[in-house]
């Protein structure tokens, strides 16, 4: 019977543990990365630790950052009385490469799932406690999924922190820009006929 | 304006350089990785680094393998008077998963094509009739892929060892299995046409 070498076995095992890389796909990759030049497949290992290295979560919203606090964090030109709340580091990127939000941002590390064993104090809701006690955030955007645990942490949280005074809202859901009814699925289109407005 | 952290980024253009992996798979690779356990990321490093040092050419038919020479070459259950003649390393491992030829492999390490500037002399020929010299092997099954540069190797190929006495002969070109003619394009219909068999 052939087999691969050990190595690339191993090496294909590790690369099929990343997210949208299926045994096939990491099978080609390590062939490829064994029949690569030395130097190239030591670059790679070695912008992967220093990556891993040099990155970290910023002390103050949970971004990945290199520096303490983050930039968005440090700069002067973002709005402070707003704070958006959003589930994973990558959101904030995803929110800033669209460019449509110019204030704060939490990360909460995840989402209440009682099932997963994932409970309220998991999550970073008392840093975000802590950082509204300032006084300067007036209001809290929940950006968390439209699913049942994201529907069930955003009720926790909108309940939980109405003591603070701060306003809290959530990100609307309905209809995707550019798409129409006949891709709509039944819950999108309850929640877009729920979430209706007025036309000016 | 919002920035990756440098190392994200630097982490991301290398993940890009990797067959299959678009701009955007590999940023989600990059903050995957950030965002994982150092250990994993350690892992994942190691068994790369691992991996491109312990695997090598085989130093008779140019297989990737730890050990020399590889496991198909030391097989005594291997019928040594058929050489199949492939490109890439890669092709022997689609030949061993089809399970479908018992004998030698010979890589020849690229096609010619004074285009991209690879002459005969760039691959793996010398070798070859080096391996042919010992008397054993009776037929060459060249295995390269059906484009013009595989045509013009493979002609170049037949030419030049028609002179050590082996059968050189070619894969077939036709429809592949469980395809019809609607999906055929003009250049396999016309090679079906072409390399028709009488039905028994």
């Amino acid at each position: 019977m052939f087999a691969l070498p050990p190595s690339l076995v191993e090496l294909s095992a590790a690369l099929s543990r990343l997210p949208g890389i299926g045994p096939r796909s990491a099978e080609r990759l390590a062939l490829h990365l064994a029949q690569a030049p030395k130097e190239s497949a030591a670059l790679l290992a070695e912008v992967l630790l220093r990556a891993r290295d040099r990155v970290d979560s910023c002390r103050e919203c949970g971004a990945l950052t290199e520096s303490q606090p983050c930039a968005l964090c440090a700069s002067a030109e973002r709005d402070v009385s707003q704070m958006c709340l959003v589930e994973q580091p990558v959101d904030i990127i995803r929110f800033e490469k669209a460019g449509v939000y110019r204030g704060r941002y939490h990360v909460l590390g995840g989402k209440i799932s009682p099932l997963d064993g994932v409970e309220p104090e998991d999550l970073r809701i008392a840093e975000l406690e802590e950082r509204l006690k300032g006084g300067v955030i007036r209001e809290v955007i929940i950006a968390l999924s439209s699913d049942v645990e994201g529907d069930a942490t955003s009720h926790y949280l909108a309940r939980r922190l109405s003591e603070s005074g701060v306003a809290v809202s959530r990100l609307a859901h309905g209809l995707p820009a550019g798409s129409g009814l006949e891709f709509a699925d039944e819950v999108t289109l309850g929640k877009a006929l729920q979430g209706r407005r007025g036309v000016d």
